[in-house]
């Protein structure tokens, strides 16, 4: 096993003794297995070990989280083992019931909990940061009005947000380019909290929050955005989300934007995540998003945009107001849930850092539509419907 | 045959009378039909008699010609026929040999021939206009440009280059970004011109054109870019480009660049096409080149743009200039030919205006590279091998 770790600088220590290691000397950090069951459990299935072990202290990690999980990651095969690929054929059917069922399982921790940790808009979803210092609220709205300025909005266009977390798009949207929207989620406690902001922002007029599945959304919209839901939809489902689109967008004139975490190549989700963090998730590659929700949709991709590392600042800037509030987090959800959530964070971080993981942004409008603008750098105002730029 | 055009406002007139006719009075044109041959030959392979006839005046279109091609583009069915689909069956194989015959089909009529309706660079890929009234040669200039920035060359480093044309994107590399090229062609009469003309600018030490298959490319290079070239390689040799990628592409702190037509679902190409203007063609979809050369290469992409209007606007200039030369043209190309090249010309036009054809602009990295920019708005310079921008 102190093989399959290298060339991380990463030194195996086991319950009753070190192994070999002859890698840079002092090494990088300790991985302690406590008991030969993680040893063994680490060998049969790493992904979804690792996770468990560390969340109850079998497994411990010596010196810094974030380095040390990101020397583990750039050292993972390319291929992922038997075991996972067999572990996805048991992966949540996602059917409209256990979509909310797993949505709930982490949306409604509780917006006390979300609160702790989040920017003041509570905004659970890659932040983009116009330089690698900005605060996190400020690359938080500084996202917001990118996907805003992406679809070149223009007051009174209708909008249709599927998976509005506790709601900061919608709002951001309505208050900023006078648009109105529907924004969907299944997220009881998100909803709660999201109604009343629009409540107290005097938006309720112009943002409807709906407690509905993205499956059910009728009608017709002149733009349809999706910020961080693609990765719950499951891979299954990827051609549903061809059908809404097609459904819903409206064709001459119309645009959209898919902003999801999403793969190079096609690969299971981490089966510890699976179970604890994100059950019924799939991480799509941007061939599959391609594939098999844009072109069955009829639509053309006009802009992609990969911020993974705006997703890796996002996660330490996340991580370090974790580590703030840990002991009232402790208090209230056990040592094990901390952990886990540590565990969850470092290790998504480091994945984006190291490539495992990428973001996309992906614009597109109806094949027979015009793209939103003539060129990137033009002001931020949609092209009209026939060619105003021709 | 009628009711099939329907919805375009384009009347079908016979050879001996003009068909009932529904549509908006006066159409927008006339397509007129001069033998019954010429009907059933469309009815059966519609793709490839189209152009056969109107090249030899067999079928006529009496009103504007890209408006009537754009309103026929709009009324296409969305599935190409059984016969397209088969037809494909028989595509060249593009082997190192059959490669190397096709581009001559094609890129050897003559460098007279394209001096006469180019750009003053000879740039034969889509152009990028700053605004839409950009001047062709300005607008060549500025996609050159355009390709060096989102690259973020620097001084000295390494470019390979696929498909190089005459040599404008090479020598614009290395004499405004002061980078050492290799540049591939397999058309004998455009790497003439492109050497003469690096020996005219002082360049020879800077920028080798080599007369070889891309498949050929040894060494590695900071940054691989291939425009217009992807649409040569084949539907089968995908692959192939991946393992070139991965084979020359530094893993730490490369990148490259495609441009190329692309579509938003597989499709064969127009049959006409392929057996007259460019025989091995296949335009890709953007999920073929994610999933069949990225992927399989290891790379991530970073940026993708469509300039589908910005190809519709250069096919529009190159056409204004064709029909200036067009005399010319005739008397040494031939009737027959003059009207091929200007279904062609008007034909592609009207493809990317009603969206059939992309044009994309991939960026990509090495997956364990960094991105080259922290933002697409940075200044135009590579970050450092690992994180400046961290």
């Amino acid at each position: 096993m102190q093989r399959s770790l290298a060339p991380a600088p990463v030194r195996l220590v086991l319950w009753d003794k070190s192994t070999p290691y002859d890698g840079p000397d002092p090494p990088l950090g300790d991985l302690i297995l406590r008991d030969r069951a993680v040893l063994v459990g680490l060998v049969m299935n790493p992904d979804l070990w690792f996770g468990e072990a560390y969340t109850t202290r079998r497994l411990e990690i010596r010196g810094p989280l974030v380095p040390v999980l990101d020397a583990l990651s750039r050292s993972a095969a390319a291929e992922p083992s038997w075991l996972t690929r067999v572990s996805t054929l048991f992966a949540s059917p996602n059917g409209v019931r256990s979509a909310r069922r797993n949505v709930q399982h982490h949306y409604d921790l509780g917006n006390d909990f979300y609160r702790l940790w989040l920017d003041e808009d509570m905004v659970y979803t890659c932040a983009y940061f116009p330089t690698p210092d900005a605060a996190l609220d400020e690359a938080q709205r500084a996202k917001l009005d990118l996907v805003c300025r992406k679809l070149r909005l223009r007051p009174e266009e209708s909008v249709i947000e599927a998976g509005c977390g506790w709601g900061a798009l919608a709002l951001h949207m309505a208050q900023h380019y006078g648009v109105r929207v529907k924004a969907f989620n299944v997220s009881r406690e998100q909803l709660a909290l999201a109604r009343e902001r629009a409540a107290r922002e005097g938006l309720s007029n112009r943002v409807e929050f709906i407690d509905d599945d993205y499956r059910n959304v009728r009608g017709r919209f002149d733009v349809f955005v999706s910020v961080g839901m693609l990765e719950h939809v499951g891979r299954a489902h990827l051609g549903t989300v061809a059908a809404v689109l097609r459904r819903c967008l409206r064709r001459d004139g119309g645009r959209g934007l898919l902003h999801f975490i999403g793969r190079d190549a096609p690969r299971p989700v981490n089966a510890w995540i699976r179970r604890r963090i994100f059950p019924g998730s799939y991480i799509p590659t941007l061939a599959q998003v391609s594939a098999r929700i844009l072109a069955p949709a009829g639509m053309s991709v006009v802009d992609v945009e990969n911020l993974r590392l705006h997703y890796a600042r996002t996660l330490a800037l996340w991580a370090d107001r974790y580590t703030e509030a840990r002991d009232h987090v402790r208090s209230n959800l056990g040592e094990d849930f901390c952990r886990a959530w540590e565990l969850y964070l470092a290790g998504s971080e480091a994945a984006f850092r190291t490539g495992w993981l990428q973001l996309f942004q992906v614009v597109f409008t109806p094949r027979d539509s015009l793209p939103p603008y003539w060129t990137r750098d033009d002001p931020h105002q949609a092209l009209g419907a026939r060619g105003d730029a021709m």
